[in-house]
């Protein structure tokens, strides 16, 4: 049974979960709900019915994989999956905010619908309702004692996600970020989440501690991979293949690892981002090769290779089974080799 | 054992236990923590130590009271009592950005120095940190069980409290506001909290359910009791008592109880508020004498007094114990016998 099979075995559960934890009771005030649903991708901007897309579910999958492939019955890991994909949700919906985004997936941001006051508190509902989800999904399933460990470990991954947020933000304003920095800061923002949606899973499984925490490490270190993978394709990265804009980060100066590679290493690359005005066609191919000539490309491809062998390290130490353990070594493979 | 002395007994272990839960870990980024440190009142804006007011901590004292009350170990309700006041300053932080206050409690909010992007995370990480002071300070206190029961509890209040946020925000735009779409509003937004701090404060005494319901209901109806107050002494209120200008709901147009009852009854006050430029002295003097002719004053002492009526009613019937038991009722008379 492979990857794409348990996707499809796995994503009616989890939209069905979704949609349960974000049932309005009788009389609530109406936009309360329709703008959680909107940004879900569930209906339009009246509330009418949509398929629009709402994300590709990766991480509440990979929390079932590995309550799977650790032997544990699939019931116990819905309640943390989907609350690991509503935490998801309700970042993106403060960071589109923050970030002043017109578009998420081709579609309105729900600020620039309804208003940045009402979208900053639909995110503060969404994460509270993110934090329901485990009680709301948990009986029969779960007990007292594994859904307070289970909010525990979401709330410290919260903690990194915000800690990671904040470094992001600030690093617009700064000048001297360093690499080691950025690793903090997406280790926060992207790979948290994955850690505890894999650990999450384990536990739920009612796995050993120390395949948790096997769990957890592979989490963050396939996160770490895929982030550093993404920088590297959106600058060397085929158009053709990616359907993007080739080098959108340098464009709008996003401090990715690459550029901070190369601003510490390369006097012009600095000189050339000390400058105001926006890049012309010619200055971003100039930064590319200040890039290339420092050597940029060829630390972040051996760091995503790192990255990617402790993934593969992790995961093996962590035993998983059967046919969903394969379904990891397919995700990973899926996330990590990719040229798009 | 006056209400004072319980105070003064409790002040320091509430802050003890707010100070443990944000420490920030080795190695943090500075700013994270210090915008919050701020914001709770402990330092300055560049971290300097400070003693300003952070507010009265009447929730995590509530939640003591009603703990003592019910013969229960204060230990037990420390940790809700802590998660209940991140939850309320939680709160007020994204208020302040949503409502662009430059000023709380006489010092610049935390949005108007370090930008609104920062204030949304910022907001966002005390929120998940008001969740993990349960679990942080609950060693030894509380098992699972009672934790998850907790955290249920806080997050249930929380989304009744962004659901009060979200009437309260579409209220401004509305001219159609009814006094019981008001009322819907001040229970999430002023009353959930109260209710949950005195009905956690009994389930840490481990009182019966029957006895949590009454302390819930007596927060509830308190919290409201004292919406409504505040309402008739931002309008009738003797400025000189009051230290703050008369009727300034009026001059901002909100739609508090005694205005929406009159704008339903008078059609002399739907004129008023139809026009769109600040009213002068003498509009201001004609809204309040049309409110004293449709008797709005009248409905809202009246309707303050029934909650009121009930508060009691509900901490009656709780069977509040002891001195904690008396100093509940001193509280009660302390926030609902003011003119102030």
């Amino acid at each position: 049974m492979g990857l794409s099979t348990f996707f499809d075995r796995y994503l009616p559960l989890i939209e069905a979960d979704l949609q349960a934890v974000l049932t309005p009771p009788a009389g609530s005030p109406p936009l309360f709900y329709r703008m959680l649903h909107y940004h879900m991708g569930w209906v339009g901007p009246d509330g009418e019915p949509s398929k629009a897309n709402g994300g590709k579910r990766i991480r509440p999958v990979l929390c079932l994989l590995t309550c799977a492939a650790s032997g544990g019955p699939l019931d116990a890991a819905r309640p943390p999956a989907a609350a690991i994909e509503l935490i998801h949700n309700f970042s993106l919906l403060h960071d589109d905010i923050q970030d002043r985004s017109p578009l998420r997936r081709n579609r309105p941001t729900a600020w620039s619908i309804w208003g940045e006051v009402q979208a900053i508190n639909a995110g503060d509902s969404l994460f509270t309702l993110a934090h329901l989800a485990i009680p709301r999904l948990a009986e029969g399933r779960l007990d007292g004692e594994t859904q307070a460990r289970m909010l525990t470990i979401t709330d410290e991954t919260c903690l990194a996600l915000t800690c990671g947020q904040h470094l992001d933000i600030s690093f617009e304003d700064r000048a001297d970020v360093t690499v080691d920095e950025y690793l903090e800061m997406i280790g926060g923002k992207t790979a948290a989440l994955l850690s505890a949606a894999a650990r999450l899973g384990a536990l739920a499984a009612g796995a050993d501690e120390s395949v948790q925490a096997h769990y957890a490490a592979f989490g963050h270190c396939l996160g770490m991979a895929f982030q550093v993978l993404d920088d590297i394709l959106d600058i060397w990265g085929d158009p053709a293949l990616t359907g993007k804009e080739a080098a959108i980060d340098i464009r709008q100066r996003k401090k990715s690892l690459p550029v901070l590679y190369g601003l510490e290493r390369s006097p012009e690359l600095r000189d050339l981002y000390a400058t105001s005005a926006p890049f012309d066609e010619a200055q971003v191919e100039q930064a590319v090769s200040l890039l290339d000539a420092v050597g940029a490309r060829d630390y972040a491809e051996s760091l995503a290779r790192r990255y990617s062998d402790e993934t593969l390290k992790h995961l093996d130490a962590a035993q998983p089974q059967g046919d969903a353990g394969q379904a990891l070594y397919a995700l990973v493979d899926r996330l990590l080799h990719r040229d798009r």
